[in-house]
C-alpha cells in the first residue's frame, strides 16, 4: 500500500468557491475515486492557498490512469482548471507530483526498552 | 477521529541530514508518539523543503500536550530546532498548525444512481 502526498497551489482569489465546491464533490465523481483505488484521500488547505493532497492506494500510478479515463474526472478536472496557479497547461490531476516519504510511524509496538540487544541476537 | 495537516519549512542546505536522521527516529521517540496517540504518522519532504506531516488521533491538542511533556521529545525537539527556518523560536511540535480539510473522500459507498431522490423519502 501506498501513501501519497502531493501538493497544488489554489489561486488565493478563488479559494473559497475551491471550497465550496469541495463541500459538494459531485457524487459519481466519488463513486469514480473508490472504484479506481483512492482510499483515505484528503485535501487540505493553508491559508495561502497551498493545497495538501494525501491518500492511500495500491498503486498511484494506476489509480491515476484509471481516473484519467472516466469522463467524470474529465468533466470535473476542467471545471477545477481556473482554480489553480498556472499548471502548464495540464489539469489538476496531472500535475499531482508525489512527494518524498520521510517518515512513517510504524504502528506495531516494538519492544525497546526490555530488551534492547534483541536485534542483534537474532 | 481527526485528520491532521501541517505544514513546516526545512532549511534546503540541512534537507539531507533530515532525512537521514528520520530514517532513524529513536525508537523510545516513536514508542512515545504511539502511546500519546498519533496513528497513521507521516512527513512527506519536497525538493524546497516543505515539510507536510499527516497523522490521525482521537484529539491533536491532548496528542500534541503529551508528547510536549514526554523528555524524549523535549531532546528530540531540540535536536530538529535547527534544521527548520525560524519558527519565532518555538520548537517545531509547537509550531504544527493544523490545516483546514476541505474534502475528504468517505470510504462508505453511497449509491447515487439507482435512487437519486432516497434522501427525500426518508
Amino acid at each position: 500500500m501506498q501513501r501519497i502526498c502531493f501538493t497544488l497551489q489554489v489561486r488565493p482569489e478563488r479559494m473559497e468557491e475551491y471550497k465550496r465546491r469541495h463541500s459538494a464533490v459531485w457524487p459519481e465523481m466519488q463513486q469514480a475515486l473508490r472504484e479506481t483505488g483512492w482510499h483515505n484521500y484528503s485535501l487540505f488547505l493553508r491559508p495561502d492557498g497551498l493545497l495538501i493532497g494525501y491518500l492511500e492506494t495500491e498503486d498511484f500510478e494506476h489509480a491515476r490512469s484509471e481516473m484519467a479515463r472516466r469522463d467524470v474526472n474529465q468533466r470535473w478536472q476542467r471545471e477545477m482548471l481556473p482554480f489553480f496557479v498556472q499548471t502548464n497547461g495540464a489539469t489538476p490531476d496531472r500535475a499531482m507530483s508525489p512527494l518524498e516519504e520521510v517518515f512513517h510511524l510504524d504502528e506495531q509496538h516494538q519492544d525497546v526498552t526490555l530488551n534492547p540487544a534483541s536485534g542483534a541476537s537474532l
